[in-house]
């Protein structure tokens, strides 16, 4: 699995070095146009009032090369880029503060495209305000193999792109984590003495699909509930969406449900010409500290186009070059497929020097905390740096086989809070379930409104939006390591932020209770039996399933230390032995040898996971006793455990032992690529039931004497 | 994977026939009491008035029914049923109509526990009223092995509850569902000038954890777009949840939010004493017939007990012996564990009379309406039989290769289209991407407000309501055959609708295109990799995905034939011919053969499904070309393959035959157990990327040659 993946993003990568000049000639010299301008680097600066003939010119200019864009590549969605053109241009060249020179300045405002779809405006304005990653070809690349500018934002593939978006709602959570990071951060190492070196704003976009997806609700409730007063979210009323006119299915009064969420709400009536009121509405958006607000920006689908604006067809398809026509011929634009005015160019890379000047701020800044506060200051720069501090890993206990029998959800909550005091990024809670999840850190208290310093999330039921929350928090990259709860199987409530995790390379820690039929009486609504097969089957995400404390342990040491990897652990609401020769360098290889028959090679492996590893291992003791040898593996990461190399695996496998036994309280399905077609499971491959955890296991014949009939049933 | 839930399921009725005797004396006393009262059959019985201390002492016995099975069992959630009682006492004593001696009496007014895990509270009120699955031995056997009162409802189990719920927010949905059918059913089917044979409301109570999840948003956003007048929703506002007061994370004003969203909204303010609150706010809520009401129920989650009530320690946790006995003083309780006084029997039981006298009545109802329009009758009756119409599948299409090549999801547009009028059912719709699944029935136009016979459903951007309430239109038993679609992918967002499918018995079918990486520039976000994997491994999920005219033909016979079991179709954006010997028949088997090279046994095995058979199908050419001898295996359905004899297995895929090599765009997951330790999957084990779709084949490996190549090592 992992091969192909590195192959591809090492082809990504090759593409991204094949392409130059990163800079159009047209752009060095727009650029060099405004570095006459520059003011001292340490100055604000303002962008230049400029005519509105012009900025209408550089809002049809956004329009024109997401047109252009869609045109060329026969695909796309120039509808919402042409409606929230006036949008782009005020935030970009007015609002926003960034450095296009260095996506990575940390000060800056995170902008979030939630309507990932129109992807194309926002590459249209990190092209016009001259990112390195979109220069002209990259405009012309759209939706290409290779290209940097995928047909919907992906973090991992353009510099400058914050968040994967793409399914609706995912981004407005992913911006509500980030103000969560920002509001975090700031209420840590900012101080009332000097000036603020966490003060930035979080934009975001989002559409009528965003709007009818219920995890927007989920996390715009939670953001109001934190008060969560720098983010700011546009709402791109324009009352199309792909079945056509929203009042086919959404009707509902948008302002008045963030108004009960506790949001400050503002109303922009002509998003298409009102420049003025987008500034204006900005400007009460940032003067009310204490609620997040929401502006809703009534706008046309596709303005502009005589004959498709307002209507299904401008939203995911090119206009083709009929109607591109009639389009510049309306909205008077008198240039080429692709070409950006000059003029357009000089406004728009202002923001080149802008950034600059706003990194030299914000340097300045730090260097007088750095004076004042020196331990705070080398804290927030480790911290920031995203290393790890030395020797954390030191800090997580092991166990033998005498210590106390415990459920693996106590020791993930030995583990978190042995881990909160060393790891200061690491931050998190519960959807609801702290008490069952375990999931606390002692020395916190909880994240709220007045009280942002602390680490303890309380997510309430919303489980979609505390993934996606969870990964706006750590793609804010400063160095937060965000972990989040549930019981298991409430997993399939948040799939999708889950993958969203594995695909933007966000090192979420999803820690998972109550993770089989042995939670008992709740029943099979509460049971997990399919899910450890469909994490197994995601790429890029880390399942693990750890038998005992030093396999919890090593869970927790693989999940911190991949950052660009998910993980999400799966632990026991019930008690079990720590076996012995359970290890933490063993889990880190994700399959390994625990018991070995002395005296020859093995005949029979047995294999198991989590609470069922203790079963192997008593079958192992019975089957010896009657004079067999038998292996013991343990597999709590199937992932890690392929990513070994062959020799390796075919010390812990022999091919030639084909009598091979896996138990596992879950389906059977995918155990065949280790036990082969001959193996047996002794699992469960229906659902469970309400009753006695034992009942349970007993009743569904999970239990030793299963697997020694069936390791018998081979020799 | 079936036997093991057949199993089950017979072990579950062998428990329902073993319980006798199914009343008890004291219960077939109340009962003989009430018959003495009987009013003629056919007249409307209402609840007789009763002195507020029998109201109080009625109430009170749901609390302690509650509060003993969950001491017994050691396990569960007294808090909600303690605070919910007198809702029960109101709504099951002089609200609803129902029978409890007939629990599937048609024209019954459906009640959904969207708070599933105070399932005590539905079990209590089926006890007292006299439902003969619910008789005092299974209060006692409260979430043990066997019974018909599992931890949280669970329709399969226990005749009389209607969906089943435990996963928060699944209820709400499920009931707003119900509420489309009874719309649906009566727009259809009542005339103006005969009484309604179809009319009745549907009941929910939700609580706060309801209320956080993004779902339930959704679908209320829906409802009250739909303006469904008979859905009335009452908000257990108890302000307690698993993490402690809801202050903590949730602070919206949800009846803000429910009037935003279209719904008429009532308070009671006291919800645990106020009983003429109750019955004045239900009044309220029938009084209003275009838009659903919420009723926001403040209550104490746990009322009665002096040290836990209005705590989290009441929610989900036995009382114990001496909180128990506190909680009796404190309500003046002089009963022994489980006793209820034959006065409160006495009332409860009425609900016997009255259930028989509505039975009578709508008897007398239909009998006028099949004198006056005997042919509509005969349709209802038709419908309402579940049975499917004879003959229905002769209007499925065949295909030959020489027809020209369409996209699955195309022939899926067919299918549906081909069905409308021969299942008047199917009833359904797509997530906002009805152009691109192609879902529309043709025949039919949109059901809205105002429009309530007609079929094509038209959810929004809101997945996994869309699920739930179709899970809610199967369960409603009317006949109908809910189908939903979105992009496969978004399968991520409504997985636990799915699985409610799955669990509950509810053949829903998941018309789900863009299947694979086929579906191009989009990229990663919207290309399906691990679910074909993910939705195999989930128990009685039938997940198809069928290659060409003939297997889509068959995948919408098999979904359309299996009314308990939901079936995922997984379909395609791209292109693909109806290859030779692809048939309906095969289809059904799950995996067949449909090409052998004449002349001996097969040398190996190609085998495939979706776009991607015809791949393997030109492998086989190209190898035979070379002298080999191939068979070309289609695996339409693995669930179904997996229940034919262990013969016909061994005649698709001999065991001597190990050059197995599987092809399908998507991940190599699960693959083992057809090809074995040996074989190789030609597929994709990574995320997929944006460019056009034969690029990311041709890149990712997925082509003819790399399947030739593979086996051709093998030989």
């Amino acid at each position: 699995m992992q091969t192909m993946m590195k192959q591809q993003r090492a082809s990504a990568a090759a593409g991204k070095q094949a392409q130059a000049p990163r800079v159009s000639p047209k752009v060095g010299r727009a650029r060099s146009v405004i570095r006459a301008q520059a003011a001292p680097a340490t100055a604000k600066v303002a962008a230049p009032t400029i005519s509105r003939d012009l900025v209408d010119k550089c809002i049809n200019a956004i329009r024109f090369l997401a047109i252009d864009a869609v045109n060329k590549s026969k695909s796309g969605h120039p509808g919402m880029p042409m409606g929230c053109a006036p949008m782009g241009y005020v935030l970009w060249n007015e609002v926003m503060k960034y450095s296009p020179k260095n996506p990575d300045f940390f000060n800056r405002d995170r902008f979030v495209l939630s309507a990932g779809h129109g992807s194309m405006f926002q590459y249209s304005m990190m092209h016009l305000t001259g990112y390195e990653d979109v220069p002209m070809e990259q405009i012309k690349s759209f939706r290409q193999w290779g290209s940097l500018t995928p047909g919907h934002p992906e973090n991992f593939v353009t510099r400058g792109v914050e968040v994967t978006t793409g399914p609706l709602g995912q981004g407005i959570c992913n911006a509500v984590g980030l103000a969560v990071a920002e509001a975090h951060m700031a209420a840590r190492f900012n101080k009332p003495d000097v000036k603020p070196i966490v003060d930035h704003y979080t934009y975001c976009i989002l559409g009528d699909g965003c709007m009818m997806e219920g995890i927007s609700n989920e996390a715009c409730s939670l953001a109001g509930h934190w008060g969560l007063g720098k983010l700011i979210a546009l709402y791109d009323d324009n009352k199309i969406s792909i079945d056509g006119h929203t009042d086919i299915s959404f009707t509902e009064d948008v302002a008045k449900r963030y108004e009960a969420l506790g949001w400050h709400v503002v109303h922009v009536i002509n998003g298409n010409t009102d420049v003025d009121g987008l500034r204006s509405a900005i400007a009460q958006a940032k003067a009310v500290k204490d609620k997040p607000t929401l502006i809703k920006v009534s706008t046309l689908i596709g303005y502009g186009s005589p004959n498709k604006a307002d209507s299904h067809d401008v939203h995911g398809a090119p206009l083709g070059a009929e109607e591109t026509a009639a389009t510049r011929k309306n909205l008077g634009w008198n240039y080429g497929e692709f070409e950006v005015p000059t003029d357009v160019y000089d406004v728009f890379r202002g923001a080149i020097q802008r950034g600059e000047a706003a990194e030299a701020e914000w340097a300045a800044t730090t260097a007088a905390y750095k004076a004042k506060y020196p331990k705070e200051w080398a804290e927030f720069e480790a911290l920031t740096s995203g290393k790890l501090p030395e020797n954390w890993e030191a800090s997580l206990p092991t166990f033998t086989p005498e210590d106390k029998q415990l459920a693996t959800r106590q020791h993930s909550q030995t583990m978190l809070n042995v881990l909160a005091p060393v790891l200061p990024g690491l931050i998190g809670g519960s959807a609801d379930l702290a008490p069952s999840n375990l999931t606390l850190m002692k020395i916190s208290g909880d994240f709220q409104k007045g009280q942002y310093a602390e680490r303890n999330l309380r997510f309430g039921v919303r489980e979609h939006a505390m993934g996606a929350i969870c990964n706006g928090v750590l793609l804010h990259k400063s160095g937060l390591i965000p972990y989040c709860a549930t019981f298991y199987i409430f997993t399939d409530y948040m799939r999708n932020a889950m993958r969203m995790s594995a695909l933007s390379e966000s090192g979420v820690i999803y820690v998972m209770t109550h993770d089989s039929i042995g939670l008992g009486e709740d029943g099979p609504t509460h049971q997990p039996i399919e899910h450890l097969a469909s994490f197994r089957a995601m790429p890029n995400m880390l399942m693990m399933r750890p038998a005992g404390g030093n396999e919890t342990a090593g869970a927790y040491k693989v999940a911190i230390q991949n950052r660009k990897r998910p993980t999400t652990i799966a632990l026991s609401r019930q008690n079990m032995p720590s076996l012995p020769n359970t290890s933490v360098e063993g889990t880190a290889k994700g399959g390994y040898i625990i018991h070995d028959t002395p005296g020859g090679a093995p005949e029979v492996i047995l294999m198991g996971t989590g609470s069922e590893l203790q079963l192997a291992h008593e079958a192992a003791v019975i089957l010896e006793k009657e004079g067999k040898r038998v292996r013991v593996v343990s597999f709590p990461c199937w992932e890690l455990y392929e990513e070994q190399s062959a020799e390796y695996k075919e010390s812990v496998l022999p091919s030639n032992i084909t009598a091979r036994v896996s138990v596992e309280a879950a389906t059977s399905f995918g155990w065949a690529k280790f036990i082969g077609l001959k193996g047996k499971h002794i699992g469960i491959d229906d659902f469970g039931a309400s009753a006695p955890a034992n009942i349970l296991y007993e009743k569904f014949g999970i239990t030793t004497a299963k697997i020694v009939e069936a390791a018998k049933g081979m020799l």
